[in-house]
């Protein structure tokens, strides 16, 4: 099964990371890839410590806040490689790649090669993707897709990101 | 801070497992409390293996179709008296309140008495309240809300729940 969780409301990262740690519990195999994200997320410490769990980072320490950078694209198409390698191994049972819509909203990727991806996952493995504004074309090949809406956010008032809640 | 992770979509209770491997990964000590919930799921087995994290269940192994029956009321109360004491113990860096909201909805709670609870939940703690259909005076008292909005579903389909996804 394919499943999004997409939208512009907290949760979307920490409901794929449920996923994996409530599947390694059932003693399957998850792989993580995570696009954008280079810098330390305090969930990699927790991660580390399971055997069923594998994590890869796939982006610089920096928010991609206006054009991307060569950079940024190289890393994203390693991401999609790794991703692509370890889906052809058929030795996990779930693959989450983690803020793909965004690597495809920034471009970072061709929708193409994502669709392409995902319509070669075997049917035993689920493929779990995150990051807001799914494109159009992957909620329609996905099997489930939740949204989560932003109804009122602590960001608001003022609160910044903190260690341990939002990294 | 109060977070409220509810509507009809999935991710709910997986986004709070998230979040306490975030918080455990920071360091963070987490008390999860379940209502309703006393089968066994998956997660089970991999937050047990860590140490910052304990999670207690309050529920039977049914699912509450109709009426609720005497012990599944009995056990919400008791599940929100353990609930209380793990936030005045001050011990707890997080207390996540897992599918709180439908025991408010089925009435095996009292509203002001969750109500009281969140009112004395010291500033340093990070409560996580889950589950659909949240009250509207749980909404107003939080901090974040996020709505799990079903836009797709393969249940639709006749895929059944599934072991280290579903449960």
């Amino acid at each position: 099964m394919i499943q999004v969780y997409t939208g512009n409301g907290k949760g979307k990262t920490t409901a794929a990371l449920g996923q994996a740690i409530r599947a390694a519990g059932a003693g399957l195999k998850v792989y993580i890839c995570q696009f954008l994200k280079g810098k330390y997320y305090c969930e990699l410490a927790t991660l580390k410590k399971l055997k069923n769990i594998k994590v890869e980072q796939f982006g610089t320490t920096c928010f991609i806040s206006k054009t991307p950078t060569k950079k940024d694209i190289e890393l994203a198409k390693c991401g999609l490689k790794a991703a692509k390698k370890a889906i052809c191994a058929k030795f996990y049972d779930m693959v989450i790649l983690d803020e793909i819509n965004v690597a495809l909203k920034l471009k970072l990727l061709k929708l193409e090669d994502v669709i392409s991806l995902i319509k070669n996952v075997p049917q035993k493995t689920e493929l779990v993707l995150t990051g807001r504004n799914a494109h159009p074309e992957i909620l329609k090949i996905a099997d489930l897709v939740s949204e989560i809406k932003d109804r009122k956010h602590y960001y608001k008032k003022g609160i910044k990101a903190r260690r341990g809640i939002e990294y």
